[in-house]
């Protein structure tokens, strides 16, 4: 036996579940407070997009109860439309499996991985099944218990019971151990207070356990437009994606391939394609090569398109932005900017929405101590770790902050709200904490943050005038009486008098809020 | 149809190299210059792997030429086993399958993913396959082209060609668009640069685009121990752990499966065991119920046993860290640490060390403009990117340096070298640029640094005291003329006289490094 034979002896095949069972720290099971904050988030996520996806308001309900030391039940129960009982296995032991991945539709979970992530840890960690109560009709409402059998990546149900009843969503119950709860930045509690934050139009219940109860009221009562799957955009395509593409078309010819698979393009960008290349486009899509494909991607590169179809994308809104400022942070000034769309990678459109609030309940601690906060956004859903590979983080620390008025941005009573809305937001790991540093992300973020900079910078240059301006009053003021007294001595006038047509004048001159430049500009955007 | 069943009919099951093909940037491809350094990486680390599990001293010659605009061929050639032709598909175009995931080793390559992402990111990017040429029997050359079926996650193999030759080793050709080349601290170049610092034993040569020749000659010529597979460490195994290997152990009673698959479990070890539980441990391992494996392992947690057995595990050595440390930065202080083993989840036994070089070249840029640099490590591998990710990083900013002398670190001029050994390195992602942040390793990092910060403190204190001798001397010196003058008038004695006295008591008492404070103390540990 050769060398290399004996070390290939033990070459083996695994299983994506065996993967993430060993790589656990890149589902986000690492450390007990995170641990639980994961399994929160998968779930929450899960309900408000079966609930956005099926028009329904969403109203979650979020229940954790201590059982023993390090030991947790967590239910979460959703109002969506249910799960047929046929794919409850795969929903919750099944990774790689699910509606979303292979869609271009804006919506938080999109990996087919998270929740089965969960069943994972509840098993490794107590040894027991994950119970699914859930409608998908009706009247009827069915019950299972789901373990996971990680070496096949396949769900192990027992104990399905079905029986008529009144229930609307889907209601999950798991225990847990080796987490634990606490009330820090990075635990439940937060993470569904900001959860609240970025979703109004959903109803949010949580009660935690020491039994308070903490309800976060619809704000919005109109559901935000339903997520619909979208083309990609041309810009930005690979090669391969094209071939891959074009290998599985149903239609005739390249040119109606074209225009059937990819957002923006018209039957005249599509002419106007092919005289950029030497392909005959009446040939049927699974004859393109991959020299065809590069010809082809190389013309789009060269050809001007209308900027990706947003209907399929909906960001938060500045107005909602700005109402969820105003109520939770009350701060002295803010400003808030939604940027037009943009496209990344393979021609997955995506919007960067910043907020910044300065002053009043912004940043975190408070006065002089406060220090600057951020929060970032996937699609609404909070990010609460992982902030140091963020592309957000990385932004926010490039921008010459300075700039703006604020000194050393650590040191500034703010808040910046960043959130980016995508049908597909490219994480850098499957445990979804952290927002990959891609170019045209970047872009967008550098633009945004600027933009509301320029706002605070001339709020707070305002600020310091008027300072200023208080500075030279108060200093002028001093002098009344001395003055006062030398020109009555000097005319004769009563020096009361003099004293009180001087503050007039002084008071004119520097009132409070009378700066001439202008009437004060708010907010931006 | 209800809504539930509409939803669910768009329900896929995925492989796991289409999960890594969408989600590329979880392997490392974020950004042209990343990508190329993943490529060099994931090339190398197996290169040096395969030499270092057959016991060659490794030689690995690397070439990048640059085609075309962000297009790029990258080969590596090792001097390693050759890897038997029935493997070679698995190895360059199967994701989860290879020889290290399922055992206790350690080696820089973990996870069987790294090398099969390079073939699939060459041929999305350019559509060609990646060429092997590999001698895995002496005088026998086998080649072939590899193609990566993505939906499939299976390897398809072209061009086989087998003849007689001369080689030893293995030798990849790929090509890749979308990459770039460049010089920074983010590129190949400085990638292979680290990798030869924390590798005296390997021969590194690198070709860049330009034709320059780097070659980073061997300067130990005795290979690190060879890796061995390990036992995991009885600390820390999970409950579910535990039930895996029990209905997997070919043992006959609970005792001898005790024995033989947990380091450090001797009998006498596993009778203490069985008395703290209600268990007969002369039962059959496959009996063991989870109730049953609770108790045992909440019986390990109150028993004692020895730290994992570490000769599984080769840590860098104080003395190379040193020799790594003079050769390239030439500081002018310098402190080592290796810390003893440690064992984090299921077992794993990990060694934290560190260094530290303070002024000469340490530290990036020069001079007073210096800034802090820190350069982390895993098994010898060199981390460039997610530092904000990395439980090292957090560690080097939470550290109060000012204790140590070192007002604001990132002014400080010096040098930070960490590296983690272990049997299994807890990446946060795939791609392997960054460790978790799991408690056990981040403490042994934090006293590391603690006790080399300590000795780099005393340093600076030591300067900082020569420096205050200096000044006091140098005030005296200006008095010694007048003195002496004043003298000689009093006594008639000589003024040239006096003050030659003068000056020779003065440099006596302040004399630069005769500071009265005992024998230079130049290292620590």
């Amino acid at each position: 036996m050769t060398k290399a034979d004996t070390i290939f002896k033990e070459f083996r095949e695994h299983s994506v579940a065996e993967f993430f069972k060993k790589n656990r720290q890149m589902l986000g099971y690492s450390g007990k407070i995170r641990s639980l904050t994961t399994i929160v988030h998968e779930y929450v996520t899960n309900g408000l997009d079966a609930c956005e996806e099926a028009g329904i308001l969403p109203d979650i309900y979020v229940r954790i109860e201590q059982l023993g030391n390090e030991h947790y039940r967590v239910t979460v129960q959703d109002n969506g439309p249910g799960i047929p009982k046929t794919h409850v296995g795969k929903v919750f032991a099944q990774m790689l499996a699910g509606t979303k991945f292979h869609r271009f539709i804006q919506q938080r979970g999109q990996q087919g991985i998270g929740a089965s992530g969960c069943t994972m840890y509840s098993q490794i960690t107590t040894g027991k099944p994950t119970k699914i109560v859930t409608s998908p009709q009706k009247g009827k409402i069915y019950e299972c218990e789901v373990m996971f059998d990680v070496k096949r990546n396949r769900p192990l149900i027992s104990g399905e019971v079905e029986y008529p009843g009144d229930m609307q969503g889907t209601k999950i119950i798991a225990e847990f151990k080796d987490v634990t709860f606490n009330w820090s930045d990075y635990g439940p509690a937060e993470y569904l207070r900001r959860t609240a934050v970025a979703n109004p139009h959903a109803k949010i219940t949580f009660v935690a356990p020491d039994k308070q109860r903490f309800v976060y009221e619809r704000a919005v009562h109109v559901l935000p437009k339903k997520p619909k799957p979208s083309k990609p955009h041309p810009k930005g395509i690979t090669v391969d994606d094209l071939l891959d593409y074009a290998h599985h078309a149903k239609a005739r010819t390249i040119k109606s391939f074209l225009t059937q698979t990819f957002d923006r393009m018209s039957s005249a960008k599509a002419d106007e394609i092919e005289k950029l290349t030497s392909i005959d486009f009446k040939r049927k899509p699974d004859s393109v090569t991959w020299r065809d494909a590069e010809e082809i991607v190389d013309a789009i590169k060269k050809t001007k398109f209308l900027a990706p179809n947003t209907s399929n994308l909906y960001p938060m809104g500045e107005k909602q932005i700005e109402k969820a400022i105003l109520n939770v942070l009350e701060p002295e000034f803010h400003a808030v900017r939604t940027r037009s769309p943009s496209v990344y990678r393979g021609g997955v459109p995506f919007i960067v929405e910043v907020g910044i609030a300065y002053g009043g309940k912004a940043g975190k601690g408070n006065g002089d101590s406060a220090k600057t906060e951020v929060m970032r956004f996937a699609n609404r859903a909070p990010l609460l770790f992982d902030a140091g590979g963020d592309v957000i983080t990385k932004v926010v620390n490039e921008i010459d902050w300075k700039r703006y008025g604020m000194r050393k941005l650590d040191d500034v009573p703010a808040t910046i709200i960043v959130n980016v809305t995508s049908t597909y937001i490219p994480y850098t790991s499957a445990g979804k904490q952290a927002i990959a540093d891609i170019d045209e992300i970047h872009k967008e973020v550098a633009l945004a943050l600027m933009e509301v900079g320029r706002s605070v910078g001339s709020y707070i240059r305002r600020e310091a005038r008027k300072g200023e301006k208080q500075a030279k009053r108060k200093t002028l003021l001093k002098y009344v009486p001395e003055v006062a007294g030398a020109v009555a001595k000097l005319t004769g006038d009563s020096k009361k008098e003099l004293e009180v047509k001087l503050l007039d004048m002084i008071n004119r001159k520097y009132a409070a809020g009378q700066m001439g430049d202008g009437p004060e500009e708010e907010r931006d955007g």
